[in-house]
């Protein structure tokens, strides 16, 4: 059953999703459909039922499919992207900073409530359509890339730790997002985390060489995350 | 254009695709459009005619697309779990053991024609349909966790390196498959590999606390796959 509310009109129906808007009840079930459903098995139609709208509702906010999946892809970086630059103007130890995104961003992949980095890997991400949001994506990834590589030359590691370094230098990334895989892994529960995200970060500075104390790490990440996403505005996930 | 060979008559054209057999180019074209144009984008008539069969021909080794995804998704994980099955069978230090296990699983990831484990992450692997491949990736996962665990042991590895433990012990398995993501993001030559499988194992091996020579166990890995795999005619892939 389907509501006859259209655009602009006031809805008959108390909206079924969380979202403070039209817009974001949309995106909710569009996240929840793509992701437990499959994209392609996915319609708008099915996704304008779930809301409780009319299709045509739906077209007043966006004009195709790949548009909503869009919108979902850009929030999953549009956080940890932004956190990186504003982490770029901080002085300190590469070790400090590498350490804080890599937190930032495996909380931020944990805490969704529906498991958007599973559709990363879609062949639709690699049209026309998404090179926005691959280039956004593709950003981030330099930057962990570039702290990564700083962050070696701080460690001193030896020359055979793991070459060739610039390869070595791509792995945080990859570790961080591996967040993804645990959560499709989990059957049970929505496919909520399986570990807190400070194991990511904590694993992933030790594999760059790092033999200090990663619970000093997770206090200077703390403090640091605070003062950008207060002084930014950055939308922070609560770490569970 | 298609030919009209059926089941069992030989065929009218020359095979356009790597296979020994029908159901090897089957096979293989299936795992193209699979993670090419998507799963569910793709019909089981498209696959027939991407091989040059007609569907009819093509229902006498599949009965349903989800069976050729089923045989598709085996044939990744049936190789490392056989090997992990073998190498559980020998003596020496679990670090070793280990490292040898992710340099199978990495070499095999990178080097399909297609970048199979891309599907891991669809929807229609929760299904029932798909059970028997997921204890298959489940064994393997068990597997990498117990030597890793082991290896912790070994490696004497302090008490704040990255708590808990038994977390930290299923990331190595997570770094290995993220050979997976990185085919995926690359756009240029069909999705190769862009690092060396040794990385992955190298790094993830260092990440559990390992601090001696890389290329001391990369030897020792070497040897004793080719022990492993010769002696249980488990079909082990060529590094490039």
């Amino acid at each position: 059953m389907t509501t006859t509310a259209g655009p602009g009109r006031p809805r008959l129906t108390e909206p079924r999703r969380p979202g403070q808007t039209a817009r974001e009840e949309i995106l909710d079930a569009a996240a929840e459909l793509f992701t437990e459903k499959g994209y392609a098995a996915t319609s708008t139609r099915a996704i304008a039922e779930s809301v409780g709208i009319r299709q045509a509702s739906l077209y007043h906010h966006f004009s195709t499919k790949h548009e909503i999946l869009d919108a979902l892809l850009a929030d999953t970086v549009r956080a940890p992207q932004q956190f990186a630059e504003r982490l770029a103007e901080h002085d300190g130890p590469a070790t400090e900073l590498l350490y804080t995104l890599m937190l930032f961003d495996a909380v931020h992949l944990s805490s969704g409530r529906w498991n958007l980095g599973a559709l990363y890997l879609l062949p639709v991400i690699r049209s026309a359509d998404f090179a926005g949001f691959r280039a956004r994506r593709t950003e981030l990834m330099d930057a962990y890339r570039a702290l990564a590589l700083r962050a070696l030359d701080e460690l001193k590691v030896p020359q055979d730790w793991a070459a060739p370094r610039e390869a070595l230098a791509g792995l945080p990334f990859r570790l961080v997002e591996s967040v993804i895989n645990e959560r499709s892994d989990n059957m049970a529960g929505a496919h909520a985390p399986l570990h807190p995200p400070r194991l990511f970060a904590d694993t992933a500075i030790r594999m760059l060489g790092y033999q200090g104390s990663v619970d000093a790490l997770y206090e200077t990440a703390q403090r640091l995350t605070a003062a950008i996403t207060e002084d930014a505005g950055i939308p922070v996930a609560v770490e569970a």
